[in-house]
């Protein structure tokens, strides 16, 4: 968004789309089952709908046909986003965060959880097994939703060996080397060839697209997430998705309806996000760590009057 | 298969993937409901599988994971087609023919008409609005599947406008041809952007896939089930299909299930192929007649039995 590789950035733009904090003021006619004052809430990519097209009225909010839904996004052209210290936003696209849950963890949820929670939703069905490729801010919080879905194996992708154990520890149940699945096998040498029922790549590299669809099995989903800017194209081999009944997708965030689900289900199972911490005033340090690909495996800011509780909080807490 | 494009042929081979006729002898064990002398049945791409593997065993035994599948392919490196007096075949990949269905009529459902049907049945629902793009032997086919099935629209698409006025009569509710639908607009000059939530691909000719995709509505899906052969890739737009949350999907044939339930379907909404007759003794001139693309729209070939009365009967009988 800051370098407009989608062509939907506005400047100057106030930046952040996973946001939390606690409703200041509400505007009138607004339920008090949406926000109160004092509530702890979320707001996420999208903050706005037309509420009344095919897509909209099927709780697919997020696919709204409406052209000026695009004003609805939270960091765009017409809107603002979340590092600041008030933020104004739809009732409608606000979502009550769970007692229990932190600000901290509840924040990458609203888009880096929905964007793996919906289509892992979609097209994981229990006993299916699946493979997460790209372990980063997406990823880590695919492999633990993919887990709390039901998936009978968990299999971690990502180019860089050293992040191994921290997957066993996010829900993976085996860790393979890029290298080696694009190559075929798994760690220890044994086929991949057929081996998944859903693939969900969460790089945005453009990545083999022929080694990820043979390791589907026949029906297999190759569920596609993460987006480069500009026309990249996904040179699909014909003849293994038609041979092999094989499906492509991609998906974009969720619906309201998703978000509310993904909630319930992080808090039930245990979904974590794996954060770093920074202070608000620390941003540019923070926005350079991300863009060197060093976060794990996501980055939240924190206000000032949060960041010196964090501080206070920190001394002789355990985590 | 003749040429070897897909490198499961074996030679010399008899082809023949859409078999009727009428069983001369049975094997012991054989249930009656699968096969009894006299009964009429029909023989279709696949005429074995391993009936164990998970996909088998879940109806999906088009998908069979087992390798010695293969050689079940009633055209391929061990199994000899229909081009003949008789056929030897497993009687549980055995269909029997609905009365009242013509053979020269049942024959091309068993391959044609499968690859058509069961995609559709997978993606359309009730209601949706549904494109045809290639008006062929499936094409023709999946027109008035698409109707059978509940599309609220049909819009036939091909290079040839001359087909126009048939793919009315084959229930599409309008056509667009290529060259306009792919700059992107129909007929009239409306725009065509996000118009379809399915369409299928029966054209074997590699098309512009981004024209495909733009005019998919968000969460729509693009099925694929023509393929040439070789190593040809589908260069599928990365953005279209991640922010309108796409799918792009292969389908080859349907399980066995699938096939009883074309049939069903065939009889009760009088789904009828287009078809040109031929005796067996002119498979040279169908072939060529065939590979000039000017079968209207399936050439089917009769036995010499058959022919004799077909002359006979049409003398005088109207069609």
């Amino acid at each position: 968004m800051r370098d407009d590789l989608w062509h939907i950035s506005g400047y100057p733009f106030i930046p952040g789309h996973e946001v939390v904090g606690v409703v200041a003021k509400v505007g009138p006619g607004v339920p008090h089952s949406c926000a109160m004052v004092g509530m702890r809430v979320g707001v996420g990519w999208i903050k706005e709908s037309c509420r009344c097209c095919q897509r909209c009225t099927r709780g697919e909010d997020n696919l709204c046909l409406s052209a000026s839904s695009y004003k609805g996004l939270i960091v765009g052209r017409d809107s603002k986003g979340g590092f600041a210290d008030y933020l104004r936003c739809s009732a409608d696209f606000v979502y009550a965060i769970p007692d229990g849950l932190a600000s901290a963890h509840a924040a990458p949820l609203l888009c880096a959880g929905i964007t793996v929670f919906a289509p892992l939703k979609r097209y994981l069905r229990p006993g299916m097994r699946c493979a997460v490729v790209g372990i980063g801010g997406l990823g880590h919080l695919a492999l633990q939703f993919a887990d709390a879905l039901g998936a009978s194996s968990v299999t971690a992708v990502d180019i860089d060996a050293s992040k191994s154990k921290e997957a066993y520890s996010l829900k993976a149940s085996s860790f393979v080397d890029w290298t080696v699945f694009s190559a075929g096998t798994s760690q220890c040498g044994a086929p991949l060839f057929g081996a998944f029922d859903v693939i969900l790549n969460c790089a945005s590299a453009s990545l083999d697209v022929a080694a990820l669809l043979r390791a589907l099995a026949p029906g297999g989903t190759l569920i596609q997430v993460g987006c480069p800017g500009g026309d990249a194209l996904m040179p699909v081999p014909l003849l293994d998705l038609v041979f092999g009944q094989k499906q492509v997708v991609g998906s974009i965030v969720g619906g309201r309806a998703d978000m509310r689900e993904m909630f319930t289900l992080a808090s039930a199972k245990g979904v974590v996000p794996m954060v770093e911490r920074f202070p608000l005033s620390q941003v540019n340090e923070a926005m350079e760590r991300l863009a060197q690909g060093l976060a794990r495996y996501r980055i939240v800011l924190l206000s000032d009057e949060a960041w010196r509780q964090e501080v206070r909080g920190s001394e002789g807490r355990e985590e």
